[in-house]
């Protein structure tokens, strides 16, 4: 028995009877002799319907404002959270994020947080109350109050875990934990017991929407570990740790897959260092992106091409055109793909499973994919439709028959 | 030019267009080159909502969990005003309550301001922002908040007005002012350049809805002039200062009507200091009452009568119940009457207003009315009908004929 935190989404918190339902796990998990802090989001629409509210009166509202107007979403939920607890009679109470120690960056909209003071969570716990603390939020340096951005109570979560040695932190979703690939697209996908950090941020950064990678990699960097499960099954989740048991080790942990955008300079002449150099630009602007060589006959110049996320395309476009002279590219095709991403801590030593999907792909009826390489992961650009064939292919090749193994 | 106060409720945020109206009086006074602090309510009905959304989940939630809850309604409503004046172009940043430097004491769902640290809003000011503060919250001693009770948000502005030494407190209301008595109900009521805080206070307690007693009693202890006025109208409003000028002076300042309980507990044999032990027990409860004493024939007993504001009629019956043997009566009736005040600081000076009063009674189609006598003010007690008849009748003899002027 230890202290738990537990992180419940807008969609577990949505209604009166979702918040009901998780004031009981809070209080289930505290009879079994734990103590709890449970982080809430705002009730799911909550958010969407301030940001109506204030796109009505100034579309161009400063982020400060934003966040002055978005914090009472997470406020008001935790609020709620502590009242449907106080009905079962167990000791609560609930705290804004400021309330909770949560320092914060000034950098309204996208916040990060810079140290977290659980002083007051300390002495709510000593008093044996149950803490509810609202997600999402920070207060910067001059007290003003700011939102942490994508994933932000995840964030707030694995923080307040860091901050107060949690045995783990709990994060309460609508799925069982992580699968080895979206089971909405693929119905045999199987619920991971245990993930690598290193591996959910990847799956998570090529398109697993499970989990956010901010919230990965404060977990991995603080060593705190994740457990991603249902709020309504109540069956044991996936564990997000730093290495996994030995027995349940496996070459590839899960598939991955989004709609991508891939972008073609072409007419190269002077390859020497471009793709450095465009890997620098990227890096300015905080962008990561699989690059590809195309060497051709000398006349036309090479190609070089540059996968991306969806939302990256046209602000990359830009920037590669601004630098198009000292790139020496004379044109830019812009192309949108789906991007299937296999990943596995282990996969980088085990070479042969490039060949073994380069032999499945030609088996099928997909036109040849453009296939990328990163660390502990292989990328297939392919069209939409090849993707909806390629997916299930790929995950009864790697998971469903016996070849999800470590090489010896 | 100075430091202006202004605070908008409900209905004068009520939705985008008002909050653009309400921006643009904000301006308007900066344009002048005043500095500008605006306090400002939740939306109209937004408090409903979160009411009615925390009784969903626990109809009896604990009021610090409440304040949690309402004090989102402020604090959105002020970062909403706050993008409509940057729409603007003018510098402009939103507080909540505790931000404001607003401290109050833990009494949840009715705290106390205890002080206010203006240091962020002279802050904000000598920036030249325009600063937007959430009213009807505080923060406690140990960092909660607490929300202000019945009036708060006036209560609010009062209190920063204290504080920052501002010239003028303006309250914004959808009526011009103070008037005589309440205009729906009579049509010829005037609206009063001026008024003092005493008769201020006694008519808000009697029944005029236009100022909370509460923000009236702090602006009289820290002598904060109060303009009520329209937001709608730009007409200059009701001054509320503790003097008002020699010519400006009347006999009447103005009447109120409310709703009012009668208590009646006969039977009474020994009176001997009856009055002064329901009073004694009345103040322990923070209740002020109208007593009044019916000698009888001895046989019978006396009976003393209480009138009391509608809401107290309950609580107090119980407790006197509870005090039948002490107090020595053997039969409390209970009935509703309205209750007419006719309020005036030199109303003492005045005896003979009573008995024009009574001419007016006797006049009419009226029932006798039982009449009882404060400082500075007259009641009536009369049925909801006769009240409907009396009320045009006193306002014409008090202030449409040339009565209304102090004796010499």
């Amino acid at each position: 028995m230890g202290l738990i935190v537990q992180k419940f989404g807008g969609s577990s918190v949505a209604d009166a009877e979702k918040i009901r339902h998780v004031a009981r796990i809070i209080t289930d998990t505290y009879d079994k002799g734990n103590s709890v802090v449970a982080v809430v989001s705002a009730q799911g629409g909550a958010t969407d319907e301030l940001i109506a509210k204030a796109a009505e009166i100034n579309p161009e509202a400063s982020q400060r404002e934003m966040d002055m107007l978005l914090a009472t979403g997470e406020q008001a939920s935790c609020a709620l959270c502590a009242m449907a607890v106080e009905v079962l009679k167990y000791p609560v109470i609930s705290l804004t994020g400021r309330q909770a120690g949560i320092d914060s960056d000034d950098t309204h909209g996208n916040a990060r947080i810079q140290s977290v003071n659980p002083q007051r969570i300390l002495s709510e716990l000593e008093h044996d109350r149950i803490v509810i603390v609202a997600g999402f939020q920070g207060e910067t340096p001059n007290g003003d109050i700011a939102t942490l951005g994508r994933g932000g109570s995840d964030t707030s979560a694995v923080a307040l875990a860091a901050a107060l040695n949690a045995q783990v932190c709990q994060i309460y979703t609508d799925v069982d934990g992580v699968y080895t690939t979206d089971p909405r697209l693929v119905p045999q996908a199987i619920q991971l017991d245990e993930i690598t950090y290193d591996e959910m941020l990847i799956l998570a950064h090529h398109g697993a929407k499970v989990l956010h990678d901010r919230s990965v990699a404060l977990a991995k960097e603080k060593g705190v570990v994740l457990e991603v499960l249902s709020s309504f099954s109540g069956n044991p989740g996936t564990m997000v740790k730093s290495a996994i048991k030995h027995d349940n080790s496996r070459l590839v942990a899960g598939i991955a897959q989004e709609k991508a955008i891939f972008l073609s300079l072409s007419g190269i002449q002077n390859t020497d260092g471009v793709l450095s150099r465009i890997a620098a630009l990227l890096a300015e602007k905080d962008i990561s992106a699989d690059l590809i060589l195309k060497p051709a006959k000398v006349e036309e110049g090479a190609t070089v091409c540059l996968g991306l996320k969806e939302s990256q395309g046209e602000g990359v476009s830009q920037l590669l055109l601004e630098h198009s002279d000292s790139l020496g590219f004379h044109t830019l095709e812009s192309n949108t793909y789906t991007r299937i991403s296999i990943v596995g801590q282990e996969l980088d030593r085990a070479p042969s499973i490039s060949q073994r999907i380069s032999q499945l792909l030609k088996n099928s009826n997909c036109s040849d994919p453009i296939m990328t390489f990163g660390q502990h992961r292989i990328s297939l650009f392919v069209s939409e439709d090849d993707g909806i064939e390629l997916l299930p292919l790929l995950h009864q090749m790697l998971f469903e028959e016996t070849a999800n193994q470590i090489p010896k």
